[in-house]
């Protein structure tokens, strides 16, 4: 097991990383400290962990409290679900919330957390890659509007993020290269290096190599861990983790939530930011082709569903949280491992990324 | 006008206590730095102060929802109108909320503002007497949920208070009794010398003399900013806060939100939690009866309606948030202006308080 922190003063937390941990009483129960606590899961979860974290929990006698699985489920109605459990269960100001799943789970679960009662404790235990590298750091909780993509919602840390790589072994191949595109993102904005690794290393990744994946997470949790310590409200620098999110979230949105998966948006749109970087003369064409044959080899789509338009973006960008005064704001490229946020940039040259993504006009 | 400052670092915030500020651009315009705002009020409110706050804002040029008006309607259904009105709108995340209207309006657009886009700034302009002494100042948000009273909801301090004592001239009397509760409450909790005062000007008070009226607010917002500022996540000492509370809610609840006005439930509460301190020992008789008398002289119920039982009572307040590892924990009294959050007291005594109260067996 290795452990690294996030640390964000009074709300630093421990991420813990390794194989089994699900199994290992001592990882997880030293975090609730006796409380009483509900572990929120879903129906596809459940029949793979829940026995198996319930067992390890069987001192604290945890509720648990199974919703129906995917993004479509994201919404504020699930989250009343979770305040029925524990208003009926008579759950105290200091209880734990205790989330096992994927993105959405942590992020519906981790939204209740943060506003039942004002605010209770909650602990990620996330089982997809997308999960252990990502939604499951740095606090962001929340659930979708009909008009977009984690527009309802706080921030809110964990008090622990129990991470245990076994997981992944049931993890279909299509949520595997979903978590990848989250993966090849940190290698993108700030770590070439990192990239340089991933591309050395993706045939062990997708083989589900342990020491590989064990790598990758931790690689990814640093990086993630050191942004967010520098910003956690995401007032600056933490910005530059939507790096592909912009576009992403417009693909999500117009295809209906739950049509493709979070990470496949993002590898998309990853896919269009580096098109714009080097479209603005900001990135090497070389190294735009070196970050899409990343993406391709992940197993992500690099292109888009048939029936999106040029229009539908500009229409939904227009209601992304980085617009600021009416001035839409993206993460782009100046180079593999140096990511910027721009309002600055020429919006022609946008139009172009779009109109070749979504390829207007040709019938 | 004058101004106070509640102290919480870097989420300080001015209180601005006058007659005729929502008539002057000066007074309120400063604090949206030229962003785009939404005001949130009720069809009770609108009709009354809206035109005056729009003009005072023309150049902000701001946006309006007008909501359905009462405590029924503080739910997570009226929260989504809000985050639909400003996702339809296109506000970004550097908007601005004015909550215009009693504390209902304010605590639904406060909870609206601390979750849309994972927190905007909001600003309060309460309109009655209750959301100027209490609701208006110290952060917390919320709505209700069948189960228990603001069970949902997040700490979110606004940008700025202000409060125009004018606004109280059009109040129901019943209004400004459940606001004298929370004044009431002040004195009682922490401020004897200002029971006292209030012993001496309740009938200035309730005649709506400004001069009086003035005062009354601005010792109950120095109050409640001096326990604000000690404590801004009710970890401690703002539980004191909660006088009369514990007994209110659970009124509020077993009648269905809105048969009694929040501040009638108080003022009903707080003779119970004054009965209760009597019983124990701590608050000698005559103190309880100083009390009960001025919550009486306000206007307030000092009973309770014949339908509640004592059972009522033990099986909602186990839902209270105040409620530790399954100890009920009551403020009460050791003297008038000297209030404790206790459980060591004997549940006995609080029998007797809920039979006495509740007239159970009385036919």
């Amino acid at each position: 097991m290795s452990s690294l922190i996030v640390e964000l003063g009074d709300r630093s937390y421990p991420i813990e990383l390794g194989t089994g941990l699900l199994a290992q009483p001592q990882a997880i129960l030293p975090f609730l400290e006796d409380r009483k606590a509900l572990i929120v899961t879903n129906e596809t979860v459940a029949p793979l962990y829940l026995d198996r974290l319930r067992q390890s929990l069987s001192s604290a006698m945890p509720g648990t409290l199974v919703l129906p699985d995917g993004e479509a489920h994201k919404t504020l109605d699930t989250v009343s679900r979770i305040y029925d459990a524990l208003l009926s269960g008579q759950y105290g100001r200091d209880c734990v919330l205790i989330a096992l799943g994927g993105g959405v789970i942590g992020d519906i679960t981790g939204f209740a957390a943060a506003t039942y009662q004002r605010g209770i404790g909650f602990m990620q235990v996330p089982t997809t890659l997308l999960a252990q590298v990502d939604s499951s750091v740095g606090g962001k909780t929340g659930v979708n509007h009909p008009l977009g993509k984690n527009m309802i919602g706080a921030f809110h840390q964990p008090l622990a993020v129990i991470a245990d790589t076994d997981t992944l072994c049931t993890l279909p191949s299509r949520e595997l290269a979903a978590g990848l595109a989250e993966v090849i993102k940190y290698g993108l904005l700030g770590d070439a290096p990192f990239f340089g690794w991933l591309e050395s290393n993706l045939d062990a990744l997708l083989a589900l190599e342990p020491s590989a994946l064990t790598e990758a997470i931790r690689r990814s949790c640093v990086n993630k861990a050191r942004i967010v310590a520098l910003d956690e409200r995401e007032s600056g620098p933490r910005a530059l983790l939507n790096l592909g999110h912009t576009f992403g979230h417009v693909i999500e949105t117009a295809l209906g939530y739950g049509a493709w998966l979070h990470g496949e948006a993002v590898g998309a749109g990853l896919c269009m930011a580096v098109d714009l970087s080097c479209r603005l003369g900001w990135l090497k064409v070389a190294d735009r082709d070196r970050a899409i044959a990343l993406v391709q080899r992940a197993g992500l789509p690099a292109r888009l569903p048939a029936q999106l338009r040029a229009e539908d973006f500009h229409r939904l960008m227009a209601h992304d949280k980085k617009v600021r005064s009416g001035k839409l704001r993206l993460v782009l490229l100046k180079a593999i491992g140096k990511a910027v946020v721009a309002a600055d940039f020429d919006p022609a040259k946008l139009d172009e990324t779009l109109r070749y993504y979504c390829r207007d006009g040709q019938g």
